[in-house]
């Protein structure tokens, strides 16, 4: 079976940052296959690419290899790392943007610091195409992880929102907005699951939702919705709309369940 | 000869959405190849999906598989189905989406009973990770699309605007505008080619253009320009701008040829 | 080895253009492996796709065939050509897109001629899918550039600003602004090497910078910083931020090294 490698950066499609990465790969690992899982994390948004990367990874092959770039200390000290779980491998800068997709142990974590992986010079502007693009066709045409660097056992953890249970009530917050303005929390399917009360009104901003709903289509066009969604978290959205247009709501607005 | 899967969805390419159904058909149909016809359907617009589709489709070679979603139903009673016609299969929701791709008989429609084909429990609100991908998957690996479920005989069909003659005129709509600004109407080579007059006159939104040209070229910068395009359609452009702002025009908009 | 198709256009993604082309290619290269390099050049900017060829090619393997559309003039008498470098192929429009990517002698350059690479009647819109995918397709599966029409020697050229040296400064410009704000100069590593003061003065917009770092990270963020760059060329950037919405620049912008 030929290499799998996925592509989640911030770069973008405008500019051809994405295809000379896939041109180094394919010059590096000629037969690996290349799959994009977004290009679109919102510029430098450590965490939106980390959140991405958890509930993406789990959906691609087991030996996938995950190359991520979100690194706005691209130059700096940071380090770049490969992280192996017993299912994929990911590539990327150690400030937390694979840590949520590795939570689970046991995980090993490498310093990529064998310089023989990558060009040399490289930039110190575009780590994409000089360090994790290289490394990433070394891997995926037969490198084992801990051939790349020492292990290290430090890798740089992101503090994730949680939500909070307060007297009969569960205050979470938006964490995602998609393309459709859907407002995506950090409330758990779980924790609806064991709320003691009926989850029968979920606020944000003013807006009163009432209880959960099997899916989008359950209310009237135009009107908003609760539902527990593809990440298995509480969702709202619009129907046929844009809730985070309609409530005026993005990342970080209060969602409180009752 | 690998399976082609192609996909066209009104996802965006800012979320993971795309990328994830990418993973499902990598993990269940890992030799397929996969190429994105569009995501920039806009959200929920079924008919510019199904007008995009119906376009597209003839230039992909015989026996590609079109996954396509666009998709306000999901969740709710809307079928999922697949069209087989004498030259592609269409994997998608019934409502409309696949309706004038399919428009050519003798295609036969095949209702997604059979849950053996995607995972159990799927969610209520991301049938294309959890329905159509490991569908799409499933006939890239063989699967008949008459194994699939039952064959159904309503397909829903889409009510695509008509262009009207009147009184040695004809008076037509735009009914989808590009990335460059222009205006591609409902009105068909045909139609132009059989019409008593000269088509010397064609008006949109007040702007009057002088007759049909061979091609944008044919008039200086920044003038409006009536052509025959890709489509085999009548578009109005704008050299080396864009209709859609210069002339204040967009989808739905009259246009007149006389 | 499979051929590899690299595209670089100005269709965006919203619409199916680059889908149908990928579309003419697996009908007529089923084997041919196709990347995208980018589909974001800014529409009919000939000048941006030709930097981005250049600066994107030689990522790619050899004899990758780069298939490039930026054509405002489709449909007129500009030629479609090939350019045959020692390295790789190029297929698009005679109107400077590629003279940039080919200016290392000794590249040969075919017009486009012999019909029966390409179908008939074509669209007078749409080359991209008409004329340029064809040809890719037919290089892809063994044609060679010779075959495709007579040599020609008379290549369109572009005229790219160069910086000037004047009384101890540099007089550049921004000649590309990507996907986070950052402002490429058309002002190369080798000419501030050679600068005789110590470039300690960098002047953009009425801000000034003091002097080049060896990366973002070198400066606070927020903060602005000039940096080579991984296109080897000077670089003015603002820290996790946009240094064109900071500083209000675009291309066509000077910057001052002094």
């Amino acid at each position: 079976m030929t290499a799998l490698v996925a592509l989640t950066t911030d770069f973008g499609l405008v500019d051809p940052w994405v295809g000379i990465m896939k041109g180094v790969i394919a010059t590096r690992a000629p037969e690996a296959r290349v799959v994009d899982v977004t290009h679109g994390i919102p510029p430098q948004n450590v965490l939106a690419g980390a959140l991405v990367l958890r509930h993406a990874v789990p959906y691609f092959p087991p030996g996938t290899i995950h190359l991520a770039v979100v690194d706005p200390g691209v130059g700096s000290e940071r380090r770049p790392i490969c992280v192996e779980t017993p299912r994929e491998v990911l590539v990327g800068p150690d400030n937390g943007l694979l840590s949520l997709a590795a939570a689970a142990p046991p995980a090993r974590v490498y310093h990529l610091k064998e310089g023989r992986f990558f060009p040399s010079p490289r930039s110190a502007t575009f780590h994409g195409r000089d360090v994790f693009a290289p490394v990433a066709a070394a891997l995926a045409t037969g490198t084992r992880p801990s051939e790349l660097g020492p292990e290290i056992t430090d890798l740089h953890r992101l503090q994730v929102p949680e939500p909070r249970r307060e007297a009969g009530t569960i205050r979470g917050q938006v964490i995602y907005v998609d393309h459709f303005g859907n407002l995506i929390t950090n409330v758990p399917r779980s924790l609806l699951t064991n709320f003691p009360g009926e989850a029968s009104s979920i606020s944000i901003r003013g807006t009163r939702v009432s209880g959960l709903s099997p899916s989008y289509a359950a209310v009237p066009s135009g009107r908003p919705v609760a539902v527990v969604n593809s990440w298995d978290h509480l969702e709202i959205a619009v129907r046929d709309g844009s809730a985070a247009a309609s409530l005026g709501a993005g990342v970080g607005d209060d969602v409180i369940v009752a």
